[in-house]
């Protein structure tokens, strides 16, 4: 089959993936299933990965390269272990970007991403950047009629980690609060919408590309800023105080000792980016009771809430659409933001 | 001051309020405040009180009469006491139905409608079907720019109390999940509002009478059902099994004991509407683990927030407006579902 | 191996198991594991099971008798299918009633009695009142190191029952609230050391039979009542109004319609026995604001917490022990209430 | 009337209270209670005020002093404004330490420390450390039968905060986890009964000074530690991997960048000692989906229900107790840390 691969980490990124064809996937275990990928979702991890950031984690013993990235995958049933029987070939289906044990205390409880036999294709093994993909019955979710794998492959990991910390954040937002969402990208235009459909508050989003702020307002976003050096005096007399809760997809350069100081007494940061160190005073946490916590990967069941609200319409991603063959353009437009919203590849 | 006086309990309700010319209320207390009525929600517990359902409770030594009904009160301050300092003379303003202590620890907990020490004008002492109503400073919230008394006075009772069970029902519906909304009429039709802005559930409106089914529909319903002998198994056929929570805003005329059955595994009625007996066993409570419980009027911050989401323009109230001279005749065509949502009186 | 068998269905309960050597269960999918039985708790379930209550559920076609009854059961591990990987042979472990598919979203939301796939050995197909017994690796959780299966078998059914309405009212129990508990037998006694270890509340067992009474003394009932005809008026003047919560383990003979009048405004019935039939006017849930709701057999990961407490020394589950021969005897004893807390088979 | 006034501020503390006779106070307000003091708590706030931390927010244009400190005060009704109806004189109370509106939104929540118009007596203006002592009625709370003042006064400002924070923890503690407390002073003695008799979780008590270790011991945590440097290693290992809570009472002194080291997967820290910055990469928040947020004093209804906790017999204070004329020694030895608990001052 056609394939992309990674032939060595760069932190300059002077490196592009290889175009291959390589062996098909195959069926070794009762719970396997092939899936033919309909497109896969390209991801700021992806760029990581081939820096060499996860390195470390993925591949300790230097043994993993070439492989194939690619870990936001939706596409058809190929082929099924001798013990799958809520999928069958045809199906089509998205994939959670785990593969849970189903066995252990965390996966009793539904936190996939605390399982702790779990897999992750596109990181420590073969991914979806290629025709066929392999994982387990577990991670599947049948799309609803009518949905094509093309609209929804980015919702398997980008969208679900916008959905998790926009759920969490519209439980703590009242009619009246204000949710500031800093970063409206392939996340935070996910988070806009989820917020406007699941909550009764108002949304003010910062970005400091234009692009992003035009999708914003297409979105529903009440305010939209450009995060310039007045940010925190602008949000705070819109909002009469300070926000209600702030989501933050930045998480560095700066944004991270900003998020916090956005918020009103009493409310919380919601972190989901990451490179930055927060620094903040007990003081500041005790005297204005606020909180500030991270927000990971969404669970299974998040990511079947998220395909519930894209069959009704309600939530949308937004994509440019790259073929396989040119998996290095779509690269370098990431890396230069020359799209809104969030690449994917098709095979 | 013009004010629509009750002289007589009769269950036939076969009497009419008297437009009659009565002294104005004065203020005696230093946390009082007078309003001049701007518009006042007719209600259906005007109606049980004509006829007398309310008698022992208001009324236990018969002394009440003559005096003027009316509990769902917005308009302008027209005089406060001496401690009162939130509103001045001139302030749009509507009004929580309750006059709670502030004190006990009820107060404390933001329970309004158990206050130990409440009072309730419209039904134990005067109320708003006049020129001028007496209440106390906590009651008070003040409108939002833009937004006048007759649009939102029937907000102050039927309206929380629509939101109040709305809200809870929201918590339990994640994206995917059905909500049935038994009755269309004047809190029906708010419900159905608040659970489109705060819920990505899919709402399924029920109603006898066709405009109010036509209103369901125009306010989103995702599907509307005329509650007719096969409503059990349309609804299963629809949700896939039963709704994840019903609204019974009828809770008479066997709807409370068609409710229930209307729920899937897990489920849980919320009973706004009053007058029959339920009758479950318990091994159906059990074995599908369901949950029936009622709900009352809003409390003071549930109204804060309702106002919020009629200012941000996504919850309005859909009413009829009555001459104060003319309320007898609103009465009359509230008995006889002559409008949909709401009849409004304005002096 | 040694097992008891049920051979015939009768209302009456003239019948006895017979004692009889029959082929020891095998292992035919990889998921599947193979307990030693220790001990095996009776349920009033079982007893319901030979009158035939449950015929129509678990046995539609008359082709299940003779079986082997018993669904609370704990072990060691004897034999593990190939793809079991986090139990070995000799591992003392507790048994989940239900082995669950893993796959569904019930499942995934670790819902598991309402998993869409699953079996509950005991009723259905053969359980624990033998030598051996065949369940699935996700039901099983290893004991911690001390505990002998005997001490604990029942909690994996009337333990996890208690523990799942124990631990949904703890969360509605604040300091110097009142939680009533209604019969205290082999569930009762478990939920009154929950609430003493997990909530700040004031607990008040009720009881007809003096031996249940002395035992809620012992395990910490704040007050003890026999259940008597004054238990309305005795209830509301112990806490002033009503209880914030009561659990209902009865669930019949009357007592279903008297739990929810020991409420006060804002409480909420937990109903875990069944048989009656609730008669509540829509007029008393609202004006109080009360629920009245069911509760099934905990979830697998409730199990895991009850065991923690169990192994902390906090919750300790009351029995009397019965030789496997004797089971006929332990079931008379049972029906007459020979015996407080549980009765426990032994092979 | 006798009371302590302080002079000047002085950041090295080398200043002493002076005992002098002043006019006790009157009421001027409808709403106001005095109060004859039974005992006042010594705070560290009170030691941060003589140092001058807080006198840019209680005494900006430097015209408070001298004043009489002293929040944490419990007593007897002396005299009540003429509103006041749900104390009379005689009555044994406990004022929270805040004096607020009750017509602010804040105050309809029950977010006492939010409130928009609130005075805190013993901060801003004059306080308990005398014989008499102005608050309002909405700060008092009637002692349960049998309760002396002097047995609680600290736990008006000292036992709320720390209930506040241990009440918050408890909801995240099922049976089998872990909570680490760090710091076993006056708040920290406190938590660590709340968490025994509201949470079947396990605490890990930490503190340098062996008085503090061996009253925690008392009190029943199940594990004690001395914080040295080996402390993460230590709580990691009887834990399995990290706390699932842990509190923090320091806040200060390395320990503000310990505390959130200590957590696992999915932890959180909650944070009521303050004078440090905390230093977080956004990396750890995320991939750890770990929380850090301040608590502060807690509400009205919380300190209603730790009295109840404490009449229960389930929470004491344990104390030290001072005359008036001795606050100074009283003071000292607070500062040495010659005592464990708390230290009260009696006029
Ligand atoms: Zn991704
Ligand atoms: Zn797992
Ligand atoms: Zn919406
Ligand atoms: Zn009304
Ligand atoms: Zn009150
Ligand atoms: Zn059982
Ligand atoms: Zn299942
Ligand atoms: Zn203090
Ligand atoms: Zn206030
Ligand atoms: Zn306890």
């Amino acid at each position: 089959m056609k394939a992309a691969r990674l032939y060595e980490y760069d932190p300059a990124m002077n490196v592009k993936l290889r175009i291959e064809d390589i062996p098909a996937p195959t069926i070794t275990r009762p719970d396997e299933v092939i899936v033919k990928v309909g497109a896969a979702g390209l991801c700021r991890t992806d760029l990581h990965i081939i820096e060499g950031v996860w390195q470390g984690i993925m591949d300790p013993h230097g043994a993993l390269l070439p492989y194939v990235m690619g870990h936001e995958n939706a596409g058809w049933v190929e082929d099924v272990g001798s013990a799958v029987t809520s999928v069958k070939p045809g199906d089509a289906v998205i994939c959670h970007p785990l593969r849970t044990c189903g066995i252990c205390l965390n996966c009793h409880h539904g936190h996939d991403m605390h399982c702790e036999h779990s897999q992750f294709p596109g990181l420590g093994l073969n991914g979806g950047f290629a025709e066929y993909f392999l994982t387990n019955e577990r991670s599947l979710i049948k799309l609803n009629t009518n949905i094509a794998p093309l609209d929804v492959a980015p919702m398997a990991d980008a969208g679900i980690t916008a959905y998790r910390a926009a759920k969490r954040a519209a439980k703590m937002l009242p009619p009246g609060s204000y949710c500031a969402v800093l970063g409206v990208g392939g996340l935070g235009h996910i988070a806009l919408q989820v917020l406007r459909e699941m909550s009764g508050c108002r949304t003010i989003a910062i970005d400091r590309e234009p692009g992003a702020r035009v999708l914003a307002k297409e979105l529903g976003a009440d305010h939209v800023l450009d995060g310039g050096p007045n940010l925190i005096e602008e949000l705070k007399s819109i909002t009469g105080g300070g926000a209600h809760v702030v989501i933050d997809f930045v998480g560095e350069l700066g944004v991270e000792n900003i998020c916090w100081r956005l918020l009103r007494k009493g409310g919380e940061v919601i972190v989901v980016g990451y490179g930055g160190t927060i620094e903040v005073p007990t003081l500041d946490l005790v005297a204005n009771e606020i909180k500030i916590g991270g927000s990971l990967v969404g669970d299974y069941t998040e990511l079947v809430e998220l395909m519930e609200l894209n069959a009704d319409g309600k939530v949308k991603m937004h994509y440019t659409q790259y073929k396989l063959d040119d998996i290095n353009t779509a690269i370098d437009d990431f890396k230069n933001r020359r799209f809104t919203g969030r690449g994917v590849i098709v095979p």
